[in-house]
């Protein structure tokens, strides 16, 4: 939570941190301390113990008022930048200029941490500046102070995940009946979507038979909806809150044969049975090696034979991780996996997701989006689990 | 274009380059060098004067081949990754070793430039880290290897822009002549969007009245669309592909009275003169010069005056730059600007986009994207610029 970043700062010894960026569009981290759009970005400084700055173009001060999570806002005009600008030969030297002027200005005098989704070719060069201005720029291994605050969701954030969470179940309940080609349900979708206020950048998965047997294959949209064909149904959007949500249902049109049925069965018990056993203080190991012990005792192969040094790779089975954590990103921590150290916490929004692929066949995998509690989860996933669709 | 990063790393003494995220969304980097989506990400490296190789989950091996610009995909299980994990109590431990593995396998020995939109803070960790491993890693200031790479656009990204231009076109020449509120002109966009399989972000500007005069000002969506009020039409949709367009249309509704007709005809002027100014050789302060001479003649004011040390601030006339360069990007590198020292060559991609606002009366904009050639330039925006609509 926002209000964790003080705590976590002092806890790593940092004095200052620095969030920039040319925009908040999949930048977390700055959508998150601007608290919204900020359409060219800008650059956001918190002294340990103090309230942040943000400092923005004379453009975007209108933007960064209505983001509304940060009180103390500037322009760079203020900050003298045009004159930066002239007096350097590049942009790339007059913005490390403007960022050592600021952290004085604001009293930072210890470690400085650089934050913001950005070209690390330039991030190294602007630490490399810096230093040569006095500021002592430091890295962070994950989970970063503001990976951390992030992590758990106070109200505001759970009640914009809520919202995207039935918005995107009104969709998949409104298309799963339908039947067509691939193309023409994608479109379907889309248009849903565009109802809804919600974007898919990066797509929607409908994968009918085979295809569904590669986790990551979107769908062919030329492919025709056989009866009896097993269909993976993936569909991950985002709100214009910056919040996400994640869904996958797997399912036939018409009757399901004993192998579809198996395993289907299977991937719902393993998916039922984690998102039951989850609650604040489970690890994400445990609860990937609860679905690995319920997927192999039905016969499948998991990934836990990698790990164990069984096999080199994989590409039958459960051949994926458990879950990731959801927010202002579509994979953030805690992770469920077998090399996960996460320890599940209140507040913290994950995915439940077990799947089995079987190559030249399919693959059924079946994924809800949960609010971790003291006691169990709130499913933020409301679409039933069906295998067959008449 | 993508050719050019051998010659790109000749001149600034690099031996390899890395790129490398978990995801190619908002990525321009990655996704320019994989050539398409990695819903997982990956890693890509380069040697000097060698095919390059793209590193990526089990998972993903079919993403990477489907993408298709990378002839040698390997697999981070064909790199021991798991065992690397096992053996690092942390990933951010186990990568630095994988990516220095790797490097050396490749042969690479000089300077090695780490490419990808990252967090600066882990960024930071993995250059420390690779360097106590022995790799020599440099920043960059822009233009990168990259983004110079990227600046001029090959035959097919062509095709791909002159597309997503046509479609956003298309929903705009549909959209114009509608009246509604705001919240109902944006949804239908929105669905029109679907339609055209395009994506918008950034979501959609569509100011009425004095909301227009804030540049970045979405628009509100209970406002009513009056008779002759001036509109500010932004729209910014991004294709599959990963390729943008970017549009600004302004006009009334009913008809314009002498003070909206005569700030539509300077800045028409304006961006028409630009336009037509333009060519390879052109440079972006050029450009942006002329669409000053003509708004200031036509008895507003420029940011010009900032550039003069006239004024601190200016939020009244044309108060921002005159373009950008579009690609995989919506705003990148050349920069049509006063502070511009971009010159434009053939192949490359820009905004042209002057405008003038009147806080507490209105804006007006006006944009096309064009495709820069040696005589003149390709208009990739083929819609009307009328100011009254009927």
């Amino acid at each position: 939570m926002i209000g964790d970043i003080d705590s976590k700062m002092r806890s790593k010894g940092i004095d200052g941190i620095v969030v920039f960026g040319d925009t908040t569009l999949a930048d977390p981290d700055l959508s998150y301390v601007a608290g919204g759009v900020l359409p060219r970005g800008g650059t956001y400084f918190k002294k340990l113990g103090r309230p942040p700055l943000l400092v923005v173009s004379n453009l975007d001060y209108g933007s960064a008022r209505r983001a509304g999570k940060v009180t103390r806002i500037q322009t760079l005009t203020q900050w003298g930048y045009e004159k930066l600008l002239k007096r350097f030969e590049d942009r790339s030297d007059a913005f490390p200029h403007l960022i050592s002027q600021i952290l004085r200005a604001e009293g930072v005098r210890g470690k400085v941490v650089l934050f913001g989704r950005n070209d690390v070719a330039k991030g190294l060069r602007l630490a490399e500046r810096l230093g040569r201005l006095g500021v002592k720029v430091v890295g962070q291994q994950s989970p970063t102070v503001l990976e951390a605050a992030r992590d758990r969701k106070d109200g505001k954030e759970l009640e914009e995940l809520r919202k995207v969470g039935a918005k995107t179940a009104r969709v998949v309940n409104e298309v799963g009946r339908r039947r067509a080609t691939v193309g023409l349900i994608k479109f379907m979708i889309a248009s849903k979507l565009a109802r809804e206020n919600l974007i898919a950048p990066e797509g929607t998965i409908f994968a009918v038979g085979p295809s569904g047997a590669d986790p990551h294959n979107a769908g062919v949209d030329a492919a025709e909806i056989k009866k009896g064909r097993l269909i993976v149904f993936d569909i991950f959007p985002q709100a214009q809150s910056g919040y996400w949500s994640d869904l996958t249902r797997s399912f036939v049109v018409g009757r399901a044969d004993a192998r579809a049925r198996k395993l289907f069965e299977t991937v719902r018990d393993a998916q039922v049975s984690s998102v039951d056993y989850l609650r604040a203080g489970i690890t994400g190991e445990a609860a990937m090696e609860l679905s690995c012990d319920i997927i192999e005792r039905a016969g499948y192969r998991t990934v836990r034979e990698i790990f164990q040094g069984k096999t080199k790779s994989l590409s039958t089975g459960f051949i994926h991780s458990l879950g990731h954590g959801v927010g202002l990103t579509i994979g953030e921590s805690p992770y469920l996996s077998l090399s996960s150290r996460d320890s599940l916490r209140s507040g913290e929004v994950v995915t439940v997701e077990p799947g089995i692929y079987i190559p030249g066949y399919g693959g059924v995998r079946i994924e809800d989006t949960v609010a971790v509690r003291t006691r169990g989860v709130e499913n933020l996933t409301k679409v039933e689990k069906e295998l067959e669709l008449n």
